[in-house]
């Protein structure tokens, strides 16, 4: 039921994440929706985007790794969601994105998931750079997670998986400058 | 009728502006609704991403022209967007993001209006820019537009206007060394 919300979400958000969706995705009987997920919705939602996490981070974390140069390891980290995004047809974002932009004031408790989700996404992408102090490499972290955030929008209107490699190249120059 | 569909829009796109949300909203009789858009949902929905769109480019216009120095330029942009997204209290995003990432295959016509409207985007900024060649300047406009989207998205998940002011400085470092 995780891996079905998961793929509902980076369709459509929130709202394609109904349970009677995932129950259709995941061919999983009703009545064990609320047996595992007693809270239903929220919890299921909540659980699926924790795992989602740890996977990108594993994910981003790799793509950081496999090369040495700053520079590098942005063309390499933008290459790979460039990969990611095709290989989805551009039909699947970031459940983070998606979600993030169905909230609603209610939902504070998948607010605080994603802004833990990002915080942590930060955090590990920050630890590859040296930008002399760790505030700088910090915000540069920030930056390229905007920056993976908005391509995904991009690259879905545009059927395109450029909006990646267009923003690699640009943040790859300030890498190389930067550290 | 096009004005409550982008507020919709921009709270929780596609998914938030059904045909009863918008006739709620706008507190229009549901018959005028078909009596003005026969084609329904997808034909409000675009017509409203076109209405938002060029207010869209007025408002990147005014912020990038009211100063001269490139670097200026991009401070003075992600300032208006960071007070913009201040002032919605992180509830109100761009629609075009919010779309793009409720996009399903069979909405190419949506589609297509949401390329056109980035389209229009990247070469208004990129008139702002002289980076000593256009397709520099185009590429730099696109780097603009995709953290624009994906500060939104950040911003809302964090309750922050901080991925503008953070996205900014840096895209105004790349900006005063290009041109």
């Amino acid at each position: 039921m995780i891996e079905a919300t998961i793929g509902l979400m980076r369709s459509s958000g929130l709202s394609g994440a109904g349970i009677n969706d995932i129950v259709r995705e995941s061919g999983a009987p009703k009545g064990s929706v609320y047996h595992f997920f007693p809270n239903g919705k929220v919890q299921i939602v909540s659980e699926a985007l924790e795992s989602y996490s740890e996977k990108v981070l594993t994910f981003v974390d790799q793509a950081l790794a496999s090369k040495h140069a700053p520079a590098d390891k942005i063309k390499a980290l933008f290459s790979a969601f460039a990969r990611r995004v095709a290989e989805g047809d551009f039909q699947k974002s970031c459940p983070f994105g998606t979600v993030s932009l169905d909230l609603e004031r209610e939902l504070e408790e998948l607010r605080v998931v994603l802004e833990t989700a990002f915080s942590d996404l930060k955090a590990l992408i920050a630890k590859h750079f040296d930008f002399g102090n760790p505030r700088r490499a910090q915000s540069f972290a920030g930056l390229v997670l905007t920056t993976i955030e908005g391509a995904y929008i991009r690259c879905r209107a545009e059927r395109s998986a450029r909006p990646f490699t267009e923003a690699g190249a640009w943040l790859a120059e300030l890498a190389a400058r930067g550290s």
